[in-house]
């Protein structure tokens, strides 16, 4: 087994100025070749910090990743930390880096700037790995007393060093030989967590010793059921994990609406496709929400009509032909009005299915019948039309999320 | 100067599964007291592994803030932890947090069960921070050799956390004594980091010692630079921040828009606000992404008419009345779509202001003369029309967010 610690560098995220989502991406990715993160941790651009901090880091595991710091500013002091750290006094410019530079700064139309050149100046100990979307390359170092460890340095910027990332893996590959661990999530939605454990706690006890499940709570994706395996071959892994989620699907039913990296969004997406069929969306509390995440998946456009967001009462009766007479008996925030607004934005796209939804995400405008976390859903298409109410505690941004959630998890229960 | 730790714990950081947001939230927070958190660890949820990082935090530092690790499912071991940690065998029942557990799920009607139940046992010897969005308490531990350190422990949903966390910074300063920090940010649009840096600095190195800057690249805000002053008091602080702000704002002019936390979308909410006027939004490649970031402001409604997605060139022109000839002439990306697109929906809802986009944003659907990461956006108002179209060379989700990002700034310098 592999074990690892990742660094990040920065005092951007220890005073929160960002929050840190490279260490996510490397754990998954590090993960997939069997590699074990034990820890993480985060420093300050402190030569000091930095110096002490890694060098722990490398006495405690085989492998290290550090991010951040590599920045033409001079906030950024990871490069010489890791020279010094590495016994190296002298740098040279690594030509193709530089080559790339130039490219970057000609397809802009503008100079090389003294600071951006430095980037390509690296320790002469250190294999480069090289970073075609930006100007900071990456780094590994042999360490340890024999060589036997890695030290890998990579940029900050997410985009650069997730582009980077598969040559770094297999160069872990090929210097370090990783173990396996294999990991399967089935994702549910619809059930508190501490339910969902009572649920399938009986079953949950008679896991192997080497199987672990973990639950994963997000109020965009609903649950996530993880089952990881450790240390065992491949074949062995995939057959247990394989007969433990059947378990749980037996045990779940429908509460499973996919696995692994599937969203909401993304099995709505699935399913719309494989029957040719198109969505329309008209948002009054989720404004627009619902039509974004359903537009980060490619090729969305072949299941999108098309989307409204209706906030104020004249557009839902202007663009969607909700009745004046039913914003003025049940409000705006009623069943009635998102009927209309679903039969509305479904009629103005010829869309096959429609989802409409309104309410009030806070932090103002709740009343005592209808308080703040309340709100109306309809879905729309050749099952007819069906609505559902939800009151949600949450705070704006949670409940937006929570809000176009349940829509789309509704539409695709609904197709289902 | 009082130092901290912030240490998260769960399998589902450390494989990547979950993005770690608490941690730039809590050191966020704590800088806000003058708490300097030094570094950040994240670690599994093994016994063996939480015991002996806690301890090596607790040692270097005055405070160590913990997160995760209590919930009511069996993956949770922190509690056991840090019983064993501070020496107390004996648990007892909190009695408000019993009672915080039961309305909880006298609300959502059902009863409680066993393992909710057990989430208000806690050891003897701590003080215990209710959490009344929640079930699980958080508990703050006296250590050290003369109690003069804390070790506080939270619960890992972030919104529960947050909740709480006004609590928790009242007894950081009740019995530690925090020196101050202070942090004032600038938020730049539309220069990149090394331009910037170079364009500064000369401004840059004439920063008195104990002031910091830091630049803090981010795609839907632009560039936050971060001058921090360590060590005087709030006086001293807020004067020398202040004379070094107003220097960048003279040097930047234009470029910066906001400050602290602004970001585009809030910064043209208090424009629009203070003028008592209202945008509209026709989106094509962003597909709702700059309406959802606009409703993200609590009363926005005030600001907005209302929002279209239109993905398909049927809607662009039944909706927005796009010329059937413009988008045969000059194809849906282009200048005169895009301002077709601003006349038509700000006529739709009768609005002061537009914005509407027309791009490509990947992975497919790019041309030669068109490739993937072009965008035109136009946006219409008491100035005119005007247009620009952008290139980037980012993925899908990526130019998404400059798309939109670029459009709000579009829009707020062209009102001011």
């Amino acid at each position: 087994m592999v074990n690892a610690c990742i660094c990040t560098i920065g005092d951007e995220i220890l005073i929160g100025q960002i929050v840190d989502t490279n260490s996510a991406f490397i754990s998954r990715e590090l993960n997939k070749i069997g590699v074990k993160v034990r820890s993480r941790i985060s420093i300050g651009d402190d030569f000091n910090e930095i110096i002490n901090n890694l060098e722990n880091c490398i006495a405690n595991n085989d492998l290290v990743v550090v991010t951040g710091g590599l920045g033409p500013t001079r906030d950024d002091i990871t490069k010489k930390a890791l020279s010094v750290l590495t016994n190296t006094k002298s740098f040279i410019y690594d030509t193709r880096q530089s080559e790339i530079i130039k490219s970057i700064f000609d397809k802009r139309g503008v100079q090389v700037t003294n600071l951006n050149r430095e980037q390509a100046l690296v320790p002469q100990n250190c294999t480069v790995i090289a970073n075609y979307l930006g100007t900071a390359p990456g780094m590994l170092f042999k360490c340890g007393n024999k060589g036997e460890k890695l030290l890998i340095s990579l940029p900050g910027v997410p985009y650069e060093m997730e582009g980077m990332f598969s040559r770094v893996c297999d160069l872990i590959i090929k210097y370090l030989t990783p173990g396996y661990i294999h990991h399967k999530t089935l994702v549910t939605f619809g059930m508190a967590e501490s339910t969902l454990a009572e649920f399938i706690q009986e079953w949950e006890s008679k896991l192997d010793k080497d199987v672990k499940l973990a639950y994963l709570p997000n109020p965009s994706t609903g649950i996530r059921l993880r089952l990881s395996v450790y240390n065992r071959n491949i074949e062995d892994s995939v057959k247990i994990v394989n007969t433990y989620a059947d378990e749980l699907r037996n045990l779940l039913g429908p509460l499973i609406y996919g696995e692994d990296d599937d969203t909401l969004e993304s099995v709505l997406y699935k399913l719309l496709k494989s029957r040719s069929k198109k969505v329309a969306v008209a948002e009054s509390c989720t404004g627009g929400t619902i039509m974004s995440r359903i537009i980060t998946i490619p090729g969305s456009s072949e299941i999108i009509n098309g989307g409204l967001v209706v906030y104020s009462n004249e557009s839902k009766m202007d663009i969607l032909n909700v009745k004046k007479e039913t914003i003025e008996k049940f409000g705006a925030v009623s069943k009635e009005c998102a009927q209309e607004m679903a039969e509305g934005v479904r009629k103005l796209y010829n869309a096959d299915y429609a989802i409409a939804t309104t309410g009030i995400a806070g932090p103002g405008g709740g009343t005592d019948s209808k308080p703040v976390g309340t709100v109306w859903i309809s879905v729309a298409g050749d099952f007819g039309i069906e609505s559902r109410m939800r009151v949600f505690s949450g705070d704006r941004l949670r409940n937006i999320t929570r809000f176009s959630s349940e829509a789309l998890n509704f539409l695709m229960t609904k197709i289902l």
